[in-house]
């Protein structure tokens, strides 16, 4: 027999648009990327803590654009990111017949749920096309703005999922009047960690806006659209270049590194207090740039302000599970398999710069976890504040 | 907040090669693409059937060659192509840990087991390496050209899936030596429709070695080689333009627009005799021919060319659920959800060209149904031949 070559190329392009009222009859982007008029239909996936707030809001919508909806609540916790879940809305899929091009899934969640609905999505009929209405923090600046898709799996974060692009990312804001002030707090943690690793305006917004924060008034803040413009700029100009990460030195793994494995446990073991994934990528923000400090490449001025600023967002500076070494060694090992072998830690240069290491001892770990007990002993007698 | 665009391309591109003695330890194919020397390790996903006939070539071949291989023996028949299966092999990958990049999956089995370990492959860690290494017919001319993944679902067939492709697929024509003939004669059932729908010289020459096919002789013919490429050729220019499908017109579904849910209920319900893929894909061949011909888009002739080569190639003609009506209505009911709500049904003009329809009607499968029925009927009373 003979010898071929297949080449191709996918082009993939979406726009995540800001879509203020996005429940208003009269705005239209809910409409788009597929049929509309008579006998159009959609299937609209919602998180059920929020269709208190707002099932009434998505049925007039659509009924009023004409368009017949089935909706299905499912919980979205992160211990529910599973294959269970993933299998109920396959079957929601299957029963509602959906077409393959012209009935985009309508998914409103936070972070886990557009997680789970995209990789589901992605693979019924090998993928039928989705819409991404985030509703959280984490879904605005971090969930939404990706193609990444996945579940839990073996008791491992994400370690099931895809690239699966939306056709559209819908923003509104509005969605975070309502969500609970710890929802907001922990999606603090995934800006926190872009303006570490990047963006050292951000951190100086995050800084000058640190005792509005502390009384958890973090809407009231005037710069909150800056704030959540920047942490997007920052996700957006990332993914542009290693969409499907065929580059595995990514700054924003920055903070994943030792917290996934950590997160995991931290709920299934209940002898650990469970920890959001915000605040689990604040604890390994902090932990990565201590490691830096301890190389000389960070300040321990800056890790202080760097700490300051995650207790007045209400995020852990403190965590069992990262003081111990052999917890956070075993999570090392396993992202490093992710990393096909390689370490590649993103650690802070100053903040707003990063160099990737490749030679973390568990001698540094040890290290580390103990300057992390110690930074938190000196908060807690006041030494530093 | 403001609006971005994301918009990327992912390059693909892979080998599809001829690989003679494949498991010779000379043969260097299955160590491309990964790690190689001391420590390196590879997992092995083979069809347990082909064990007995290639397990001690397969362990001596990379003991030879000092890499550490867990071979995982699975029941790979389309019954198995399901999420059980599935979890299982994706359960073997987190034991062994596979890492991201440099330890490629060796898949080593027929159409079913390569799609479900390329669906596998795809969903651990968002896509690890694998290789696709066909040991039947349909695998080394249909499984092993394309991207497709998947798994039947909800007694759906291929229900869920991807576009995953492998890094590598090596051909090696010599496990048709110990494949049965029923597999054989299957796949058959593929390149007799490659033929029909848009290769007449492929088509000529299943008719003029159908002598030697009807002894069942399938590999004494000399013209194989020239036969398997013209198979392979005509996947591969499809698919370059169309890997994803983004064009819903597909030459190659001809055949594959009555015989899906027909050959998942064929399986399912005892009081159908059991077709296999390629059985049913004739099938769909043979009545999508007849409805050209009813169009005068095709000859009463070809219709006899056409059945009298599948009989040669101890392919059926007949099926019950072929002349039931309901049965085909429904099937192509499914099938045009998964074309989006079009027919797209490709038909052949003569033999080797094609058009696309739109328009049948339940009428018209009736009375194709019948003009089956009535073709078999003279075939069995020796009034064609």
């Amino acid at each position: 027999m003979g010898s071929w070559v297949i080449e191709a190329h996918l082009p993939v392009s979406f726009k995540i648009k800001n879509s203020p009222n996005i429940f208003s009859p009269s705005n239209n982007d809910l409409l788009e990327c597929g049929s509309q008029g008579a006998g159009s239909r959609r299937l609209v996936i919602i998180d059920r803590n929020i269709c208190k707030y707002y099932l009434a809001d998505v049925e007039k919508y659509f009924m009023t654009n004409k368009v017949d909806i089935h909706i299905v609540a499912i919980d979205a916790t992160e211990a529910d990111k599973n294959l269970n879940t993933l299998l109920i809305i396959l079957h929601e899929m299957e029963n509602f017949g959906v077409l393959r091009r012209q009935e985009p899934i309508i998914a409103i969640g936070g972070g886990v749920l557009l997680d789970i609905v995209g990789l589901a999505s992605g693979l019924y009929r090998r993928g039928v096309p989705y819409i991404r209405v985030p509703t959280t923090l984490v879904g605005l600046i971090d969930a939404s703005v990706g193609v990444k898709t996945g579940i839990n799996f073996d008791v491992r974060r994400n370690r099931l999922g895809g690239y699966y692009a939306p056709v559209a990312a819908y923003l509104d804001v509005a969605f975070l009047n309502t969500l609970p002030a710890l929802e907001i707090s922990s999606g603090f943690g995934e800006i926190l960690k872009m303006a570490v690793i990047k963006d050292s305006i951000l951190f100086s917004l995050l800084e000058r806006n640190s005792m509005k924060f502390a009384n958890k008034n973090f809407l009231d803040c005037e710069e909150l659209d800056e704030i959540l413009n920047r942490a997007v700029d920052g996700m957006v100009s990332e993914l542009n270049d290693n969409l499907w990460e065929k580059d595995l030195k990514r700054v924003v793994d920055f903070g994943h590194t030792f917290s996934p494995t950590i997160e995991m446990r931290s709920i299934e073991d209940r002898a650990y207090k469970n920890l959001t994934h915000g605040q689990a990528v604040t604890l390994d923000v902090i932990f990565s740039s201590i490691i830096s400090m301890r190389r000389n490449l960070l300040s321990r001025k800056d890790i202080i302000r760097i700490m300051s600023v995650a207790r007045s967002l209400d995020l852990p500076t403190n965590h069992e599970l990262f003081v111990d070494p052999l917890a956070l060694i075993e999570s090392l090992n396993d992202t490093q398999r992710h990393r096909d072998g390689n370490q590649n830690l993103p650690i802070p240069i100053g903040i707003g710069n990063y160099i990737f290491i490749n030679d973390l001892s568990f001698e540094e770990i040890k290290l580390a976890a103990n300057d992390l007990s110690n930074f938190n002993r000196s908060f807690g007698n006041g030494l530093i504040s």
